[in-house]
């Protein structure tokens, strides 16, 4: 952030008045910029005995599998977030069954909240960000080719608690690499 | 949004090439602004039979009561944003319990994320925010003077889930006034 985007003036990063911590501030026009963590919004979209996963066509990534997922937009629930996300990258479309695990990413600055899901129909195929969709079983899950370590987690975790038969919401932390 | 804060040019809202919606967008450095929406993290702080409500010493929602909560912060977990408020807004300390409520306020581009937390100590008072800090029994909640309907709306809830003698994870929307 160079220019203040409300006056065009350069920006400087400081403590504003009355505040504890450093922003984005325009000493020219006196407005903050806040920065806050994005939202992530996803979904495992799963059948009887399997799970839909998308394999990346674009980086960072690119050629891993994936769960669908991606930015909560402005004026979008997040069940619909997630809903859109697997629509655009597995063009599936789902019923979002309840919320499952939120993991913090704070070194990127990211919240990733991820829902089970149920695949409506069985009808699916790569989206624009995605070379390839398909459906596995546990057994199948490609566990050295996942593009990001917190759908990895997220999928460890799924698996763990679909096998003891209970699914609760699960809070957990991605670390630094 | 009036200026480019990468190039500092005047700035346009249209879809971007290869986007679907529209967008801040520059049309001299080709920087897409995007905007997404913010996470407010927060608790309801509890005693053996009572909780904290902090009353308001700023607008919005002056003089009303609230819960701590506020803005997620770069860098920061949720379970931390929700610590962090409740020190800043009631000089409390809290202990985690478990998340509860999340709540979508579209309209707004918020969601909501309120915990359940244990009152560490007994020492609170108010904050640079708060007018005064209190503690309340359910039969003492003053309903007509809550700040927020997503406050009153996790209030709700919680109350109902503490007769009920059990707390799940909730999901739920707050609806355009």
């Amino acid at each position: 952030m160079n220019f203040c985007s409300n006056c065009g003036q350069p920006m400087t990063h400081r403590t504003p008045p009355g505040d504890d911590r450093s922003r984005f501030y325009c000493e020219s026009c006196g407005v903050v910029h806040y920065q806050n963590p994005k939202l992530v919004v996803g979904c495992i979209p799963e059948t009887e005995d399997q799970i839909l996963l998308c394999r990346r066509a674009i980086e960072p990534g690119y050629g891993k599998w994936t769960l669908p997922a991606g930015y909560l937009e402005n004026g979008e629930s997040v069940a619909a977030g997630a809903k859109r996300e697997t629509l655009e990258e597995a063009r599936a479309r789902v019923e979002i069954l309840a919320p499952y695990a939120l993991y913090n990413i704070c070194h990127a600055d990211q919240i990733y909240l991820m829902f089970r899901a149920r695949l409506k129909g069985n009808s699916f195929q790569a989206g624009r960000e995605s070379l390839e969709v398909k459906l596995f079983s546990e057994n199948d899950i490609p566990w050295g080719e996942i593009a990001f370590r917190v759908i990895e987690a997220t999928l460890l975790q799924y698996f763990d608690d679909r096998r003891a038969g209970r699914y609760s919401f699960f809070m957990g932390s991605i670390p630094k690499p």
